[in-house]
C-alpha cells in the first residue's frame, strides 16, 4: 500500500512489505466488467437457490467469486457454507434506544460456522492458501481467529498451529480450536512472543498466517457489503456501522464499496461509522483530534500523523477488540476518509447495554456489535447520521461466546418463591 | 391423535386431550393441492431469494409457509430468520468413519439464531400465539427450549416466563434466556415441581406452553425435510437420521414427509435412523424388543405395549437427549414405524468421539448430533443402511453450546515447550 511494490498473491512467502507497509489484494476485473450491471446482479441473484458441489450457491462469500477472487480455481475453494445467514430488522426496543428514527438493519454474522465474522475472510484464505500448496496455518489467538483458522484447516486438510503464552488461556478460549484438532502449543513467554514464533514460522516458509495482515482475509469480509448490497436490491445503505478492533471490518466495507462502484454494481455508497470502546480507541480517539463539525474532513496524511498506538488497555467485555495498535489501521483510516466517515468511542456501560436491549428484542449480539450499536446512539444526537437513514450494522460474534455481558451487566434477575403454590407463582411474576 | 376429538388451534388452552393423547395440527391442504408439483417448486425455489419483509423469503421455514401454517395471517409471523442456513456435505474423516461410502449430508440447525434447532419450531409456535393473542409464554427448562421461548417471546413483544428448582441451575444455563429479558423465577421444589407449575398456569389460561406438547412446534421442525427435499432436486434422500429426546425431530420428519407425498411434490419418501444414548433409551430399548432382522417390521402397537419410561437415567454429555420420557414418544412411535426406520442405542464414547471426528473436518456439531452420527455407523455394518445410499443427519445444536464433549473427551491434549526458540517449536509441531 506505501510504496506501490508488487508480490504475486499465491504462494506468497511474506505478509508484510520492505517499505513495512501492509499488502492489498488488486484483481484483474477487466473481463468481469465487461459483463454490466444487469447480467451481473441477474448472476447474483440467481445463485442464492442452492445447488449441490457449486460453491457460488451454497455459501454467502462465494456467491460473489467474480469479486472476492475471481483468480481461484473452483476445486481450490473451501467452504463451510459461510455466509448463509438471515438479514435482521432491529426491533422495537433497540429503534427507541437509538433514536432518529432509522431504518435500521443487522447483519448476524455470528451466524457461521464458527459463530464469528472471521468465517468470512477465513473462507478466502483457506482457499488461496490451497491454491499456493500450503500445507499448515498458523496464529497467536485465543478468540475467533484462532477457531476459524483451525475450522477451515481441517476443511482443507491441512494442519493449524495455535501458539499461546503458558498459564494465561483458559479452557474455554481453547474448546474451538481443540474441537477442529488444531495443534495448540503453550510457551513460556508473552502474548508478544507468540507472535514473534508465529511470524518467524512464517517468514522460514513453514506456515501460512492466519492472523489480519493475511490480505486475503479482507477479500472474503468484502462479502459484507456484496450480501447488503444484493439484499437492498442494489442499492447501498447509507451508513455501516463496524465495530474496530485490527480493522478487518471498515477496511473491507470501504474496499467491497469501492469494487461496487468501480464495476457498476451500485450507485451511491454508504458512509461508514467506526466504532471502539473507552479500552481501545486508538484510532477514534486520533480521529477526534482532526475531524471537523464531526465529520471526516480530515485528510489521510493529517489523520495518520494524529494516531498514536495505545499501550495500556482498559478493561471490556468487547475482548475481541481489544487491540491498541490496529494491523488494519493504514487501511482503515483511507476507508473511513473515503467513505466521509468517522470514528467514535463508546462507554463501557453504552456497549453492553446496547447487547442487552437488542436482546429484548430477541437478538442477542457480541459487545463488539454492542459497540456499534452504542455508536449509532451517539451519532445521532450528533447530527452525524440523520432521521430515517438506512443503516446496515455488522454484528462480528454471537452473542452466547461473550456470556459476560448478561452475567455482569444484566438487570435480568432472578425471582425467589417461598412456595411451590402455582398462585403464588402467578403473582410473583405478574401474569 | 387416540380419541379422535378436535379442537380449534388458535386460541387453544389446552395442550393435551382429555383422554390423555397428544394433540396434532392438521391443516386444510385443498386449495394448495390444486397448485400442483411444479407450481410449487417454482414458488418454494424463487422464495430463495430474500426479499425485504417477506417472511416467506428471509425464513428457511415460512418459506414453506403453505405447508407449515397454511391458516396464519401474514402479519402474526414472528421470524429471526430462522432456517437461512447451509447444508454440510460430511468430510472425509466423518465419511471414513461411518463406512458405507454413503453419499453423506449434515443439516447444520445449530446455525440458527438462538443455536438450536428449536428455532423452527419456536418461530411457528409463537405466530400461533400471536394470532391467538397470547401475552405470555413460559416453560420449565435450563437448555435449548427456554433460549428459543424467550427469544421468540421477545420478537413477538410478549413476555416469557421460565420456572426452575432453587439451587439445581447454573448461571451458564441462564445466559440465554436473561438475555432475551426472560422472567426467570426459581422455587423450592424438582424439576417436576416446575413442569407441574407451568401446566397449572397454562391451564389456568395465564400463559401458552413453549415445550414439547405444543402441538404447533412439531409443524415448524417439518422444515427440515422441506429444507433438504428442496435442496435435493425434490427427492427425499434415502435416510434421515436424527437423535431422539423428547421426539419432536422424528415426529416432524415423518410428519413432513407425508405432508409432501400427500401434496405429490416428491416421490418416494425418507426411511428414518432414530437414535438414543446408553443414558436415555427408553424407545431404542422397546424398538429393540419388537423389530425383526433390524428392520421396523413391529406394528405400532406391538411396539406401544413394549414401550416403558425409563425412571433411571445415566450420565451423558448429550443432555438435550437425556429424557426417560419422550412427549413425543406417540408420534416417534407412529413415524418410524410408517417410514419403515429403525432406532439404536448408541455408546457414550460413540457419541462423542463421533463430535471428536466431525470436527476434524471443520464440523462442531453438538453430541446430540454425535448420537445421529453414531448410530448411522452402527447402522453401516447392520445392514440397515446401504452402499452409497444418500444419507441427511438432522444437527440440532452448535457444538460450542456443549464444551463438555471436547474438555471430557477431546484427544487434543495442549503441546508445551521448555523455550520460546522457534527451532524448538517448530519441532515440537512437526513443521
Amino acid at each position: 500500500m506505501r510504496c506501490g511494490s508488487k508480490v504475486p498473491l499465491y504462494g506468497a512467502k511474506s505478509f508484510l512489505c520492505r517499505c513495512g507497509g501492509l499488502y492489498d489484494v488488486r484483481h484483474d476485473f477487466s473481463e468481469i466488467a465487461r459483463g454490466g450491471r444487469v447480467y451481473w446482479h441477474d448472476v447474483f441473484d440467481k445463485r442464492c437457490r442452492p445447488v449441490r458441489g457449486h460453491a457460488e450457491t451454497t455459501s454467502g462469500v462465494w456467491r460473489f467469486t467474480e469479486l472476492v477472487m475471481p483468480s481461484i480455481e473452483r476445486y481450490n475453494i473451501v467452504t463451510l457454507g459461510e455466509g448463509v445467514m438471515p438479514f435482521w430488522r432491529a426491533g422495537e426496543n433497540l429503534r427507541n434506544w437509538v433514536g432518529g428514527n432509522l431504518d435500521l438493519w443487522i447483519m448476524p454474522e455470528g451466524l457461521t460456522p464458527t459463530a464469528s465474522f472471521k468465517d468470512f475472510g477465513g473462507t478466502v484464505m483457506v482457499s488461496v492458501a490451497k491454491q499456493s500448496g500450503v500445507e499448515a496455518i498458523g496464529c497467536a489467538s485465543t478468540g475467533d481467529t484462532s477457531a476459524m483458522a483451525a475450522a477451515y484447516a481441517a476443511a482443507a486438510g491441512m494442519k493449524c498451529v495455535v501458539v499461546l503464552p503458558k498459564g494465561k488461556v483458559t479452557d474455554a478460549q481453547l474448546v474451538q480450536p481443540l474441537a477442529y484438532g488444531a495443534k495448540v502449543i503453550s510457551i513460556p513467554g508473552s502474548f508478544d512472543d507468540c507472535m514473534r514464533v508465529v511470524r518467524e514460522l512464517v517468514d522460514a516458509g513453514k506456515m501460512f498466517p492466519a492472523n489480519s495482515l493475511n490480505p486475503a482475509r479482507i477479500e472474503g469480509h468484502q462479502a459484507t457489503v456484496f450480501l447488503a448490497a444484493q439484499f437492498f436490491d442494489w442499492c447501498l445503505p447509507d451508513w455501516f456501522v463496524v465495530p474496530i478492533g485490527n480493522g478487518s471490518n471498515s477496511s473491507s466495507v470501504g474496499k467491497g464499496m469501492r469494487t461496487l462502484s468501480e464495476l457498476g454494481l451500485v450507485g451511491r455508497r454508504s458512509r461508514i461509522l467506526g466504532t471502539q470502546s473507552e479500552a481501545a480507541n486508538p484510532l477514534a480517539m486520533s480521529w477526534g483530534t482532526v475531524q471537523k463539525d464531526g465529520c471526516a474532513q480530515a485528510s489521510e496524511s493529517e489523520w495518520m500523523k494524529a494516531y498514536k498506538p495505545l499501550e495500556e488497555l482498559g478493561d471490556t467485555t468487547a475482548t475481541a477488540a481489544r487491540i491498541g495498535n490496529p494491523v488494519s489501521a493504514e487501511k482503515v483510516m483511507r476507508e473511513v476518509v473515503s467513505a466521509d466517515g468517522a470514528v467514535l468511542t463508546v462507554s463501557e456501560i453504552g456497549l453492553n447495554t446496547a447487547v442487552l436491549v437488542a436482546g429484548r428484542d430477541g437478538h442477542f449480539v457480541c459487545p463488539q456489535t454492542g459497540m456499534a450499536l452504542a455508536g449509532l446512539r451517539k451519532a445521532v444526537p450528533l447530527g452525524l447520521i440523520r432521521e430515517r437513514e438506512r443503516v446496515v450494522v455488522v454484528s462480528t460474534a454471537a452473542g452466547i461466546k461473550f456470556p459476560g455481558v448478561v452475567t455482569e451487566y444484566g438487570d435480568g434477575t432472578v425471582l425467589e418463591t417461598g412456595s411451590c403454590r402455582t398462585e403464588e407463582i402467578a403473582e410473583a411474576i405478574g401474569v
